[in-house]
């Protein structure tokens, strides 16, 4: 309904976005994103996170909107303002990040920048107290749902599932590994090591990583990262639709 | 050396605060206040945090600079603007507090108002990877230093030692165990449950208890609750020192 949309737009409700076809590479499509850290709690007021700090995630969106995608951003917690043009849903823990995806879906592109916890804590109700000559307490850590590897083997697929690979070490092989582990079209892998100043920093240096190969990218700012893979990825998506 | 710190300050350089007396309550008086979470390093990419966001301890910070102090305020990571008139130093991890508070000794008065982790993990020294079938790993939990109970029993004890405690269930019972355990003189005591809207809000709701009994504070801003403190550390201070 056009013009419900076009009231929901004006009233700046940001999940209904216009339904209005967009120029560009990518228009006509849906392209999920996601972005950000998430935070785990440990208990009303300890939580595990991390480094990620979504502006990779978020200049993707944005080079997706710019290329005329209808973008959803799945944003973990991030001081990052919201990208212009895209529909974005907060989310704090990677439960609720897998829901929000889920709940976005179908789409024609998923792209899982965001540096989700791989456990969780068994959260307490009450802040765990240190209690005076006891041993620190054990966590009992319990595996979050993978949300890449069940985009890319959902009924409802997008054609192109892309994932990225933070690592320290070994950062090609352990992006091919999870390339075929998780079921992923394309992986973005790049080295976060300490020195690599990546996390947090506004630059990034990647490697394209597919079936077919790896393509290294200089050192590039992360919104140069951003504009070319989504330029890889419409390309990717216009071979895909070519008359043979 | 008046010179060089008048030079310093005027070069920005806020760890050399001048030494000119101002006036107030607190005029030539030291005081250290701490602010903020701290983050515990897993590995290169994940840590524990807390939700603490400095907005108690920057105004504790703020309002004793007003109050005349001479104010060193050792901050975890927040994303707060520097309080005016403190010499600020930013900090990490416990440990990195616990150092920078033993820098700044001695003082007249510390205000322990940073949410520090009373645990942190054996870090590793690369991302810790998930393994497919391995089971979670689990983390090893080790005791960081207690900041408040060194300061209360360090030689150079600054005259007033005040210590936070934030709880999510019996507020005043566990403050006033805290008191005796740490030996400070001071507890300032809030109810951080969910629903309270403490951590991270605007506003504030405490009980300053001390080996003498229980002042309940009516909900105010944190700025409020700083500006009484910091009024109330003053007379204290000023009680202490009136001849008989």
């Amino acid at each position: 309904d056009i013009a419900a949309a076009v009231e929901a737009a004006l009233q700046g409700d940001a999940r209904l976005p216009l339904p209005l076809v967009k120029a560009g590479p990518l228009s006509g499509r849906h392209v999920i994103v996601t972005s950000g850290p998430t935070h785990e709690a440990i208990d009303p007021v300890r939580y595990i996170a991390n480094r990620s700090s979504g502006k990779q995630g978020h200049a993707i969106a944005a080079a997706a909107a710019a290329a005329g995608a209808r973008v959803t951003l799945v944003s973990g917690p991030v001081t990052l303002p919201d990208p212009k043009g895209c529909a974005v849903v907060r989310v704090e823990s990677a439960r609720e990040m897998f829901a929000a995806v889920n709940d976005a879906l179908p789409a024609d592109v998923f792209i899982g920048a965001a540096a989700v916890a791989d456990w969780r804590v068994e959260a307490a109700a009450h802040k765990i107290k240190k209690e005076q000559g006891a041993s620190a307490p054990a966590f009992s850590l319990v595996e979050n749902p993978d949300i890449l590897a069940s985009v890319a083997r959902a009924s409802r697929r997008p054609r192109l599932v892309v994932g990225f690979a933070a690592e320290t070490r070994d950062v090609i092989a352990h992006a091919r590994q999870k390339l075929n582990r998780k079921g992923c079209d394309l992986i973005v892998a790049n080295d976060v090591s300490e020195g690599s100043g990546v996390f947090g920093g506004d630059a990034n240096e990647a490697h394209l990583v597919s079936s077919g190969g790896v393509e290294s990218w200089p050192r590039m700012s992360k919104e140069a990262v951003a504009a070319r893979l989504v330029g890889r990825i419409a390309e990717i998506i216009a071979d895909s639709e070519a008359p043979e």
